[in-house]
């Protein structure tokens, strides 16, 4: 289950050619109403692909009956060509679907700076089409058609109770695994719901759902040049949520799918949660939770099973004063829940820190400064990431 | 030849049982004069050692007369007993050499978050003392002698004509292999020099050479807690150089230095220069530049020998407009010279850079902007990297 799980959608996912692989690489998510509420949120790289260009403009209406997403090419520094390539594929599917074509919302992902092979990605829409489907099936392909270096297609669903009675759906489908960092894990995400909701809440709700957790996944500190979320509503369960009851179950979905990209990170041994406690501010915690999770020497000492937590100080000691204050002196970190620093220094061994059992593993660094808490997940740095971005272009 | 090159210096490097391994791991070099003029430059990091809390305070007049220099243990988040220990090693160094405490500096390096074997170290200075030499091997002995993941000693010298007559001496020793990071690279530097110089001009060039060549060493980007440099001036060769010389001459020996550092960068099999060229400004410049070299995409792909421009302006996009204003269809990127990616788009093939053949990569970053360019050093992200900082605690 996952964008099909929700009444009033259906999806596809085939084999155009475009990956070398013989893979499936073109999936299509349709909404099928009777509303085609949409939202999106995209990259903040200031260097982005081409349909990113085209979806930041087709869904300023708040409308959107479909999306196209391809593996196999990203479409970024492609030039005009590379923008005619998207908005071709936004009106094949236009007029496959007898819809308008600035409804229709394009995602790509994969090599930057070569052009698709625009005759083949075309020549896969109609078969897109025909394949569409509005069971369990019909999600499954579309989250295996968008998938990279992922080992596994990531799909998610809610069905959520309103205190009004009746209750909706939201599911979701993302792909990502490297250049997973923030203003948006590097990722294609698609969610669907079929409860009735007007575009500003569901901007309202697609913001704030993002910002709390692809936006606190930072799994090697790039930013994507395509990263793009789509939040669409049929209003088929006649069922309207308020803000709040959106917001909670988009969240959710996203969560689900977030951790879901950091289990599957390129190369990486463990999953790393940093908490960082008693912040005078979100912010504050945040940034001091993206320097400790900036750092190799860190992060491979995590891969070595290494707890070590003068790494992680030097780390938290590099933000400065006016983001996040706190007194070098009063800080604590915990490794796995032992305290191996205590008022910035040694405090339990090392030794009782078990690494290697799981492949989670908690930071809890506590500035004693105020009390603002947030959690930013990364992962560890290994000899497997270094080969599967060395070994070849992508 | 290193810090006894220039008059007035006598140095030494001896074995004082701080590291297991058994190689040399104390260093001293004194000033006799006839001047004593100091300067000095520490890490920006808010969690420092207790030698940078001690050194500081120490060099706060202009005035030392020695620098007692350990591998073997940073001395950092060590408490008060820490501190101690600093203090102590100062007061020993002064009772031994019949000078004030206030007048030597201390640094330290190795793991943070142990406590040093002070009874070692302090036993230790009077056989340093007893060492002292004004000749090369002096010299050459506290080079070593501060060396921890360093796989040779780093020295350099220059001696410098002035337009007055005369001609003064700088040299300087240095080590550091890893959590090479702005705001200095991760590091110990002693800088001696015979010229006549007063504290306000040592302070002045060593500041200016400082923040074009250390500053400039990007790594890893991992501050350290422990980066100290020293300039110690003993007026020895009677000869005073204006400003302008003394930084010439004092930022040629940091240069120098820094470069060695790169090229002895833990587990690095590329050093990468990336300059960036028509920017705003040079902290705009810098501000590409040290995106570009943060990214372990980046870093990977060179080790892989791929000159993998989309990564590249992936970085350059990260880089907030009101940071570095470009427009990113403008972007022309060149890899060992060839210009791989123009206006944004694809331009040569990769297939025509060879980036096997070397240990030195350049990348040139044109932003057509304005007219200001700076260059940052960096290495690659190899699997001995990860090997390094995961295998054992440093």
């Amino acid at each position: 289950m996952s964008v099909t799980a929700a009444h009033g959608f259906r999806a596809a996912g085939i084999t155009a050619g475009l990956k070398a692989s013989g893979t499936p690489d073109l999936a299509l998510v349709v909404n099928d109403g009777p509303e085609h509420t949409a939202a999106a949120v995209f990259t903040s790289n200031r260097v982005v692909g081409a349909p990113v260009m085209w979806s930041r403009q087709a869904v300023k209406d708040g409308v959107a009956r479909a999306v196209v997403l391809n593996s196999g090419g990203a479409n970024v520094c492609t030039g005009p060509g590379g923008f005619q390539d998207a908005h071709a594929t936004a009106e094949k599917v236009a007029d496959e679907l007898g819809i308008g074509a600035i409804d229709v919302l394009v995602g790509s992902t994969g090599l930057i700076g070569v052009r698709l092979a625009a005759d083949k990605l075309l020549a896969g829409v109609p078969v897109a089409v025909g394949a569409l489907s509005a069971d369990d099936a019909g999600g499954q392909a579309a989250a295996t058609a968008i998938m990279t270096t992922d080992t596994v297609p990531k799909t998610a669903v809610r069905t959520v109770g309103t205190s009004q009675g009746g209750s909706f759906t939201v599911g979701g489908m993302a792909k990502g695994a490297g250049m997973l960092a923030p203003a948006l894990a590097t990722m294609l995400c698609v969610i669907t719901t079929d409860a009735v909701v007007d575009a500003a809440t569901a901007d309202a709700a697609l913001r704030a759902a993002t910002r709390v957790t692809f936006d606190r996944v930072d799994s090697d500190g790039a930013m994507s040049t395509s990263d793009t979320v789509v939040l669409m509503a049929s209003g088929a369960s006649r069922v309207t949520p308020d803000l709040d009851a959106l917001t909670e179950a988009v969240t959710a979905i996203c969560a689900d799918l977030a951790r879901q990209l950091v289990a599957d990170a390129e190369g990486a041994s463990h999953d790393i949660a940093i908490t960082v406690t008693n912040a005078t501010s979100e912010d504050a915690a945040l940034a001091v939770a993206r320097a400790v999770s900036r750092s190799n020497l860190v992060k491979a000492a995590v891969f070595g099973n290494d707890p070590n937590w003068g790494r992680i100080l030097s780390q938290v000691g590099t933000v400065p004063e006016a983001v996040a204050p706190f007194d070098p002196a009063e800080l604590d970190v915990s490794v796995n829940g032992v305290m191996v620093c205590k008022a910035g220094g040694a405090h339990e061994p090392p030794e009782k820190v078990d690494m290697a059992a799981a492949r989670d593993v908690t930071f809890t660094i506590d500035l004693h400064a105020g009390d603002a808490e947030i959690t930013l997940w990364t992962n560890d740095l290994t000899h497997d990431y270094v080969h599967e971005n060395s070994a070849y272009s992508s």
